[in-house]
């Protein structure tokens, strides 16, 4: 039975051990491209969605910067709405990576929560920043939209999580966690919106000034 | 001279004194009431604008949204672009309001600050805060583009200048004054995009969870 059940779907089959004459056979390697192009396709639409606006950007345009044809684009990701969410997902991947990195780490909570600043403020500036924090206003279907906002809780989540575990571990002290997760979420959010590559300080100086305001506050002397 | 000057642009000359039958008589009435109709335009787009997205948004919709036809509308602002341009100076000029305010009080500079946050967080929660904090992602003319970006920069000025009024007198520690500026415009900012009316908090308390964090930071115990 599991053998008619394979036969009735040979497309999941990789028969790696199949002779070369096989048309499955090598296939890995053609997956491997096809998931680097994939990549290499959502990389220029995450430029071109910044440079231009999600409005303006246009697949013709994104084809031209490929220098592929339009229905190619198509092989990899299934339009342009499609193509946003990708960015969207892609950065978000970047901060999930950087909150993996944190949660484990084997320092106190307030500790792991800088370091996930740093990670956040990189993800922010990069390739995928812009299009992370565009990407719900950008009208897109309902759908989308419900499953943008979705990852977007999971991470808001957990930030509010490693925040608790300070509190609890007694590296921060008492506070409304959600209103700190929001104020820190958004001053490194903000980032998008002013930081340029010429500007005078690196992203990881950036989220160290922010972790000394977070950390100590601003009250002086008097 | 003075009077063949005057002569030349009579439309400047109110003529208060002028008797009934002038016909610049009675003018200042259908001036302010013209003011109010603006007014009552700019609010009815901002709203518009806030809830259909700026490119959604039609001044066909707004029009009938206040029972006028799409000529009237220009009577009060000359287009769509233009629109947003008021929407954006009306919620800067609530903006500005609280900062004049703020700047005059005579307490230490760090209360000053803490109450432009309380008044920059109602801003940013009010009819006009969708349109500040978006109007420059909407692909404006240059030449709105930058007028936009001028007074974003004046706000960002003043708000630095009161974080180092406070470092001056005391209130507030050394600190980079301009990444501070930019993590509390962030945190305030941001609120645009989460906050929603029937929220837990209202903008009052949530500036004041925010003041909490910012004033003697997270930093626990331990």
């Amino acid at each position: 039975m599991p053998q008619t059940a394979n036969k009735s779907r040979p497309r999941k089959d990789l028969r790696t051990s199949s002779p070369p004459a096989s048309p499955w056979a090598g296939r890995r390697r053609p997956r491997e491209q096809k998931a680097l192009k994939r990549e290499a396709v959502i990389l220029a639409a995450a430029r071109a969605f910044r440079t231009r606006g999600y409005h303006n950007a246009s697949l013709d345009d994104l084809a031209r910067d490929l220098g592929v044809t339009k229905p190619t684009l198509y092989l990899y990701v299934p339009g342009k709405e499609a193509m946003l969410f990708e960015c969207f997902r892609a950065g978000l991947a970047q901060i999930q990576a950087s909150l993996e990195e944190c949660e484990r780490a084997p320092v106190l909570a307030r500790e792991r929560l800088f370091a996930f600043i740093r990670g956040y403020a990189a993800a922010i500036v990069g390739d995928f920043g812009w299009c992370m924090l565009r990407a719900e206003d950008q009208h897109l279907g309902a759908a989308l939209s419900r499953r943008i906002k979705l990852l977007k809780i999971g991470i808001d989540r957990r930030m509010r999580a490693l925040i608790e575990a300070g509190v609890a571990d007694g590296s921060i002290r008492e506070c409304d966690t959600k209103m700190t997760a929001f104020a820190l979420a958004g001053a490194l959010n903000w980032m998008g919106h002013w930081y340029r590559e010429d500007a005078s300080l690196n992203p990881q100086e950036i989220a160290d000034r922010f972790i000394d305001v977070f950390n100590v506050g601003l009250r002086g002397p008097r």
